[in-house]
């Protein structure tokens, strides 16, 4: 199977409430669980079951709403891994890849900030 | 008048879904309004009629929510600029201003990954 990855960068549509860097990234993740999947795709995961596995519960709905949204944003992309029933895999783009930036600031901070918080480390982060 | 800053730790009561230092923050700051409260404490904007000039449109009650929230978790204090009626301004604690590390990030991400959004001045940020 090959799998393949997507470098473009985000449409400009992406503009709801202005064109502040903060506001937009925000309209692209800014809720509770968005940043979670991203974590995951990180962490190699791709599949539903995968997803769920995660300690925060996320309901398969919210999953897969997230998801599309990601993959409309060209943030994510799916392939195929079985089919008669079609199952997709979810993967980052490159586009995607670039967030680890801004998980790393996150997970950093609440590393400091917040006591107690685990503390993942960056080579345990896959690139795929 | 004295502005009194206070430096502590977030509670580990912040803790809602897993130790994970993103889900944490996410609990704090996941949604579509409060780190554009935390951008424009950043900026020097302090009392409800500068939050609302920003131009995201943000709502009274949500503005309301968010700052004591914001409180609570010792990420923002408040205090009184007139009485009768006392009217309070809002300012980053010591703690909140770490979150700058969080707010850059993220800035950047966007200005290269989401063409057309404005290039704020880290110059421009305030300390207070």
């Amino acid at each position: 199977m090959t799998i393949k990855t997507e470098t473009r960068r985000l449409k400009a549509n992406s503009f709801k409430r202005s064109i502040c860097p903060i506001a937009c990234t925000l309209d692209l993740m800014g809720d509770k669980w968005t940043l979670l999947i991203i974590r995951d795709l990180f962490k190699g995961k791709h599949r539903y079951n995968q997803f769920h596995e995660s300690g925060e519960g996320i309901t398969t709905n919210i999953l897969a709403e997230r998801l599309q949204r990601l993959e409309k944003a060209g943030l994510v992309f799916k392939t195929p891994y079985q089919t008669r029933p079609v199952r997709y895999e979810y993967h980052l783009t490159d586009t995607g890849k670039t967030l680890d930036t801004v998980i790393w600031a996150i997970i950093e901070w609440a590393n400091r900030q917040i006591p107690g918080t685990n503390k993942p480390k960056r080579s345990k982060m896959v690139k795929s």
